[in-house]
């Protein structure tokens, strides 16, 4: 069974995944992802994005252990806070769990500061990473954004020997979902747009019903 | 005539078009792109994303005022420079010559400081402006990623009625396109994606093939 690769279909029905079968998913199939990847628009087309594919059990468990430490210093505490209990357990069992380095591919993503100024590098590499996941979602596979190795860059980029000057962006897993994934929450439209100006409202009533 | 809304041929023809015709596009439509942007993940699912929606004559022409002085004040000098000869041409036309700004919508991208950690809006908001720009590649309609006005933040603030702790991201132009969009160059994977390690190949020829 194909599921729908419809736009509109892929993007509603994006979800982070954060556990992992053991199925292995094909260097063909993260190629296609790649592919699309860098279809997405960069500043002056300087395309900074920058992929390593690992596969390697030791390098995983490696990026398993810096994304639980990171964790464990702080980001926990921070997120159980302030997140939706269901959505912290998810997030508590990925990251601190291990769950989520333990799917079969991790894509490290960098940013190349030589080619993109490095105030540019996000505007220029999360359309691309995007792309990933929606490809990702698009063929019924599981996958993350996962940017909480940027806050030890020096350590991620050791890790898959990046040099000084590419940034550590995010580590996105792909692999087979093991556990139904959440339900989308969202704000209404209503709360996030606006017409003309901050705070005033748009549109009719008419136009968002049509969503 | 439609055109076809598979996600991977949308992300196959995504391109930045910098000049629009007269033709309008309803409300419905810019709220379907806008639904589309908000099924983007974010950081917490913390949706920090917010987008004014300018029509009014008036200020798109001064947000083109803005973009157009950014542009004159250095970043013609340095695209100029770099980038490739054509695409160098669409874009002075766009960011100089004012074609851009005068689409008949300017979606304009904002990230709210107060619901999530300033270094975190950028990995949060760009997802959402890649669903968006996708949005309008699927639905046959022209728009371009265009984050320079980022680089006089108060003034784009004061255009949109911006508090201070939303920051201005992305100005996303909607409409018709009035010339044919530059066809795409991008790199082989082969020079952007490494096995295990930065500057190992990756993967077999037959994976890179399978593509």
């Amino acid at each position: 069974m194909y599921p729908d690769t419809d736009f509109f279909a892929v993007a509603g029905r994006q979800r982070a995944c954060r556990s992992y079968t053991d199925e292995d998913v094909d260097d063909s199939v993260i190629a296609r992802l790649l592919h699309t990847a860098t279809r997405a628009p960069s500043s002056e087309n300087t395309q900074p994005w920058r992929f390593v594919v690992v596969r390697n059990a030791a390098t995983r468990a490696a990026i398993g252990s810096l994304i639980r430490e990171i964790w464990e210093a702080g980001g926990r505490n921070h997120t159980e806070k302030r997140a939706d209990p269901a959505l912290f357990r998810d997030v508590d069992r990925g990251l601190g769990g291990g769950e989520l380095a333990a799917a079969p591919v991790l894509i490290v993503v960098g940013g190349d500061s030589g080619v993109s100024h490095r105030a540019h590098l996000e505007s220029s590499v999360f359309p691309a990473v995007q792309n990933l996941l929606l490809g990702a979602t698009a063929l019924g596979l599981g996958s993350c954004l996962t940017t909480i190795t940027s806050l030890r860059s020096d350590e991620m980029r050791a890790l898959v020997g990046f040099p000084p000057e590419i940034h550590p962006i995010a580590v996105i897993p792909i692999g087979h979902t093991a556990r139904t994934l959440l339900p989308p929450r969202r704000d209404p439209l209503e709360a996030k747009v606006h017409g003309e100006r901050f705070g005033e409202p748009w549109p009719s009533h008419d136009a968002m019903d049509a969503r």
